[in-house]
């Protein structure tokens, strides 16, 4: 198999990734010193800038690319960002682990000011332009990203996660931005709802891959190519779908064993849990399922005539499963 | 002067603020376990409820309460309990100063995520009904309240601050939600802009004179009142109005050595600085600025014809002006 390169999948829209880059950039600007010190900071952190690729993609492929599509793309990386910036927000517990983060050089009250700040400034791009229908969306996703993520944290407490209750969690947390993006990219450039809905579809099960991969990769990545020590979510407690299948996959006692240790946080013996995923076959299922939901994905597309922005949502599909980072 | 209590303002809309709190109850709500137990928790620790408050009277002054006043006065009060949830998050070095809050007990990560779902869930609301008027001027204040949060703490670092930063501080954080709380009151009523305008600067006012008295009250207040103890802002270096009238109106070789005193933060002598606020006629002349502000607020009132509702706001002003906690 042939190494999927992102920048191949962004060829097809390349000058309106670049006009986009370029709208982002003075939205993300402000008056105030500290905030533009550290809206500068962020945008030198650029990530993989998978969700505005999504939404123009969803656009380009139901119509035509405007600067509607552009406002859509900036308030969902607006909104991923703030919830990036969030998230490094940490416990003291984990202080002690020394997390490298926005926190560790403003602060915790600062994070959170900012990350208001972000998502305030992206629900403003589409207030002030009327975009209320990608208000509805977007609005329901933040409440379905912190009911995911709160979900989460309370199964890690109490241990007691089943594969029904992972799907709901990683839907909430992840799929439903996905999704959005896409709904919003179709949003902005069609009215036909056969099309927002399959591009909707498209972005749910690609958001359930992208996190089962995410998943997959805390037990098998290269720390060096994937950016995050391997067993992070299991020294958090987090019961994702290998670990899961795992243990409902073995002997009574064994499972007991495993938990016990699970339960010691970043205590725990990491090599060992591991270990026992791989021989139950825990890593081997997930990719199985991954593999469904990308599949489920690429089928969403039936309904569109063959192009190459088509070819570039079937390509990411490929991308977020194959990927090591 | 007789004490103004808050039952006295709130009776003339009795009924319709016993309908706010089932309908905000209501809201209030979720099927997720977790979430529900904080909300619970939240609901147990009712504040004064001011800012519902303001909403209702605004709208009752103007026009008739409905239902979507009601849904101003949710927004309104879900956005400050996520501020305040927010607000909740603490440094370490705060952290070694045992605060007691939501977050002492679940955790910076769980705050964050909480208040997020406040704030989503209170734009929800406004979304859901097609309240574009309420968005509009609850992402703007979103975006104030944390720049203005976010200037203070940087002039809290660098020391420098005048009274033209000053105000522009207690507008952003504090002001904004209050003119936005009058704002949506009477949008929710009338449609008379002269109305909306009047109610809008009525609630600017007011917040300035509400945050320069709290302010006052952390120099001057009862801890056992007051429910903070003296000089949390000193030790957090925010130079609040007392302060820097006392800095700008002492000799220079003064000035100096209080600053010293300042930046030693939560260990500098918080007798010594409060003193030497008092002794410059720091705090008299907060009360004097205060006041000023309250007039100001009060004669926004003039365009309207007496009533029980009228009499209401003016006394809000002057409990404003008057509490002790």
């Amino acid at each position: 198999m042939t190494k999927i390169n992102l920048k191949e999948l962004q060829n097809p829209i390349k000058t309106e990734l670049l006009g986009f880059n370029s709208f982002f950039k003075s939205e993300l600007s402000s008056d105030k010193k500290i905030l533009d010190y550290a809206l500068r900071f962020i945008l030198s952190q650029k990530g993989k800038r998978i969700r505005p690729l999504l939404v123009l993609l969803s656009a380009k492929l139901s119509g035509t690319i405007s600067e509607r599509s552009y406002r859509g793309a900036s308030l969902v990386e607006l909104l991923h960002t703030a919830t990036l910036v969030h998230d490094d927000v940490v416990d003291e517990a984990e202080k002690r682990r020394g997390f490298p983060s926005l926190n560790k050089i403003w602060g915790n009250k600062i994070s959170v000011l900012v990350g208001d700040f972000l998502l305030s400034k992206g629900l403003m791009i589409a207030v002030g332009n009327n975009d209320f229908d990608f208000l509805k969306t977007i609005t329901d996703t933040v409440k379905r990203m912190s009911e995911g993520e709160l979900l989460q944290i309370y199964k890690a407490k109490k241990l007691d996660i089943n594969e029904s209750i992972y799907f709901q969690i990683i839907s909430d947390k992840t799929a439903s931005l996905f999704s959005t993006c896409c709904e919003i990219g179709a949003l902005s450039s069609t009215e036909n709802t056969e099309k927002i809905l399959a591009l909707k579809n498209y972005g749910e099960y690609l958001g359930i891959a992208f996190q089962i991969k995410d998943d997959i990769l805390d037990f098998v990545g290269k720390t060096k190519v994937f950016g995050k020590v391997q067993g992070g979510d299991i020294k958090e407690k987090k019961l994702t779908l290998p670990l899961i299948y795992a243990l409902n996959n073995s002997a009574n006692s064994k499972r007991k064993a495993i938990i016990k240790e699970i339960r010691k946080g970043k205590n725990c013996n990491i090599k060992e849990i591991i270990d026992f995923v791989k021989e139950s076959n825990g890593i081997n299922y997930a990719i199985e399922i991954a593999n469904e939901y990308s599949e489920k994905a690429k089928n969403c597309l039936n309904i569109f005539e063959d192009s190459e922005f088509k070819t570039s949502l079937i390509k990411l599909v490929n991308y977020v499963i194959e990927r090591e980072k």
